[in-house]
């Protein structure tokens, strides 16, 4: 339990460690989460997603400083992708938000995405969980919005910003992707370069067509200009800020952080039993050579992949009825 | 067994509706695919995958003429990302691949991949083992290379094209996505735009940077211009379809080949046992309410996800030692 203690107490050595754990899947690192786990579930959790060079870093860096200027107490994630061949983190370390590094009320930390191909890595959901423990006011979770991560986003945050720049040419791709379905909040960034108004109108034009938003939220589109003017810079991340907030107040008044909160629950459950019960039996049976049995003679079209299935599901799951289930 | 045989006999409407059947994921088409895995095995399976409008449906369409003329029988999966919030096809009905639609040797399907949110659709797997059981020589899968499905064809094809056009600005994103790593070849389409060299240029870099390429394989950068310049445009897609036939030939003599099958079969069993296994858990603890109670109780923090999922597993899995486990 002292180890609990001192995460609740936001002591950034055990946390850090326990992160890495969790990376690493070290298994013991599942009891900590077990243990703070009561004390979690009152952080906002805002998610940043869009392309890579849209600005995101910046944008959090100093989103972080306004919410410290309020008072609040700030955790950021930092999703790197890795490439699911190499294994190698794509963007390597990052030297990111330096000015904050003295304030003991802000934790960043970055997270390689390693083990969950495209998707986000298993590790945020219960690195949130740790920062949520930690008595983090504010917990920011930056993803590359490439793929299935940015969408991914959505089954933990409460709000998801979704961050465009103008002159990318993959406006109509990125809507395409799902991203539009996910963002709470638009934010263009760099919006005084060529393009900026075309993006502006288009996601706008996007915006019209929907008939029904969820709770009555549109999304408000909000847009930054030049990185280099801080003051403006500031305001525009402000502007971000409010809308933010904005839109958590609007998740309680509507009943509909209820619903969130269900969704984020319901697929935090799905991965823990597939840890649970899926990964057990797989790795008894590669221990055994049973596997790699099964997998020759599939190969070998002895077998097909369902049959093996049934027989491992009979032997493993009490009162299996493979007529019933096969029918 | 009969329609076992019909498929074998490359009964189109029998193979549409047992496609149709496993998109609707309805329970007996497990047994078709049983019947059907031992004729499957024999097809050369060509993953296509790019951004929307990179004129992938062109290269196909044309791609199939060029194998007919060799006299070879062609199926054809277009895999259309469904928006995973409305569940709507986003690119709507696609009327294509009509010049091929008299002839008999050739079968061309539309595949939604609602249901696996970003990722391949499930069904894919399964349609491609009905078309390799119709026979056809050659199966080309078509899907968006936006995201995760992109990288997913890796786990279903033999030999994976990723087209790319100029001026998109997403060079650089779609590599960081882990694209390159699936390409077998890159194809430049509609070369002759602006930006056509700087691409050309850009994956040459790329590819220089590779030390060691898996088998021996230095992917190949096809370039296809005009693509209303018909005659042209087939040259291309013939040095396309060499490149296919000369990187197939690569698998087998650097027996590699193997390898590859390995992975689609252990990726496939992975898929199946989940079905088997987690999913008439969680239909059960569905049905009998005690899901939603386990759910509301982790929302109000009276119990955590792993407890809950090592409670359910110890209900289900036989000789289920949870301290051993949970180590």
């Amino acid at each position: 339990m002292e180890r609990t203690e001192k995460i609740l107490a936001g002591n950034v050595r055990v946390v850090s460690t326990l992160i890495r754990n969790l990376e690493d899947r070290v298994p013991k690192a599942k009891a900590a989460i077990r243990n703070i786990y009561p004390h979690t579930g009152k952080a906002h959790v805002i998610g940043f997603t869009g392309s890579p060079g849209a600005g995101k870093s910046t944008l959090i860096d100093t989103m972080i400083a306004v919410y410290r200027k309020q008072g609040k107490t700030v955790g950021a994630l930092l999703v790197d992708p890795t490439s699911p061949f190499t294994g190698g983190a794509v963007l390597g370390d990052r030297v990111r938000m330096q000015r904050h590094a003295g304030d003991p009320d802000v934790f960043v930390r970055s997270l390689a995405s390693r083990g969950a191909l495209g998707g986000l890595s298993k590790a945020v959901g219960n690195a949130i969980h740790i920062l949520d423990a930690m008595g983090k006011d504010i917990i920011i979770v930056e993803t590359i919005g490439a793929g299935q991560q940015g969408v991914d986003i959505i089954n933990h945050a409460h709000t998801v910003i979704v961050v465009q720049i103008p002159g990318m040419g993959d406006e109509i791709q990125t809507l395409k992707a799902g991203i539009l379905e996910i963002a709470d909040i638009f934010m263009i960034n760099k919006a005084d370069r060529d393009g900026g108004g075309k993006l502006y109108q288009e996601l706008m034009h996007m915006l019209n067509m929907v008939e029904n938003y969820t709770g009555g939220w549109r999304p408000p589109i909000i847009r930054a200009e030049n990185i280099n003017d801080r003051d403006a810079f500031t305001k525009s991340v402000e502007e971000l800020t409010d809308a933010v907030d904005a839109h958590y107040q609007n998740l309680v008044s509507k009943n509909i952080l209820e619903e969130c909160l269900l969704r984020h629950v319901m697929i935090e459950l799905d991965e823990t039993l597939e840890a649970a019960i899926l990964e057990p039996i797989i790795t008894e049976l590669t221990k055994s050579g049973e596997l790699d049995r099964f997998v020759d003679k599939i190969l070998h079209r002895e077998l097909d992949p369902n049959t093996v299935a049934e027989e491992i599901a009979e032997r493993y799951l009490k009162g299996y009825d493979r007529e019933q289930i096969s029918q």
